[in-house]
């Protein structure tokens, strides 16, 4: 189907660091994490089809999750790779008949549909686009030791977020060369050579990855 | 007074992303932004002395804050400059007694006084010592239109909080030799020449700069 826009929720990490506490089923406001990220994108018209990707440990509990009736933009919910790219990689594959990825971290769950939009939209002329915040903290380049090697301008640095939304054959030829770690998908687009526009995301928007974030979170809903 | 450790609170801003609603005197768990700070530092064994530095429309409510007994070890609050950098030099030039400084953001009112110790223990050895925590987003350098430049690895990066520890002279030469717009003071001391040590700084250590954060300041206590 041409013009069709489908979401990869990349949920496929192990959330080592909340101490046995999975971050895609805590409850925020009442509501398992995933079930937010998955209302947001059910709710954006722009958006027609959703794969949600998680670890082998967490695939019964997500099917059962999304085996009600309240997000039929779902297709399937599939076991991902080691590292992030390699779950990314695995949705993608499902996804050959679509124009537009929008891939999102299953750990942000303060996304809005609205956000979404407007990352679909940025996207139109350069093909990826990436939700980014400006840099608050000053930020340091330190050697393995901890000294200071500079102070990069802060000006210039932007935090990225998701959603992260490419033309599928620009995302598919940087999948194709994927050799290196990366931590987000726009870099191995950039180093496939394309470029990367950058779009106001959200502070709310924030990543949950210790059990501070989720309570920080709550703070913000 | 030699081995004296005087403490600069950096509190000149005028708190114009807070829409009006000033930072360092909104209530955080019923007490001033300010006056946590402020706890933090009276606590530490290791600070002799406080200089807190405001803006002009600040002045008067920040010496009725402090005229009271709770915080014996204030020994002034002074009016900054334009910029921060000019705030820590008025706050500077009070303090050619002292032998380590402490430069602190008024705007971080979770700071303890144990990241206050540690922080001077960890400037033992090269003069100079900042609180940081591993950047957790991924960062991109962009150019002014919003195209993605580059993403520098996220493992040598490090988000800079205050505390920042300097020997007297060496912040004293720094401050000498200033003349560029830097983002926090360890970039002056970088700049002179210095080397400057990282040390572990805490994820909840924020710094307030939007009604947001505020929110999330108050999930954290």
């Amino acid at each position: 189907m041409k013009n069709s826009v489908c979401a990869i929720i990349a949920a496929g990490g192990s959330s080592r660091r909340m101490g046995g506490f999975d971050k895609l089923f805590a409850s925020l406001g009442g509501k398992p994490t995933l079930a937010r990220v998955l209302d947001a994108f059910q709710a954006c018209g722009r958006v027609d089809r959703i794969v949600v990707v998680v670890s082998q440990d967490n695939l019964t509990k997500a099917q059962e999750l999304v085996s009600g009736k309240e997000w039929p933009k779902v297709s399937e919910v599939i076991v991902g790779g080691e590292r992030r790219q390699d779950s990314v990689a695995n949705g993608l594959a499902k996804l050959n008949d679509c124009e537009w990825v929008v891939i999102h971290d299953g750990a942000r769950p303060l996304v809005t549909p609205g956000l979404i939009e407007r990352g679909l939209e940025a996207a139109r002329e350069s093909g990826a686009a990436v939700a980014a915040v400006p840099v608050k903290d000053t930020i340091k380049l330190a050697d393995p030791k901890g000294f200071v090697l500079g102070t990069p301008p802060r000006g210039n640095l932007w935090q990225v977020q998701t959603p992260q939304i490419f033309r599928y054959d620009i995302l598919a030829a940087a999948y194709r060369n994927l050799t290196e770690d990366v931590t987000d998908d726009a870099a191995l687009v950039e180093k496939a050579g394309f470029k990367v526009k950058l779009y106001a995301g959200d502070e709310r928007n924030i990543k949950i990855t210790t059990p501070n974030d989720l309570a920080v979170a709550e703070a913000l809903l």
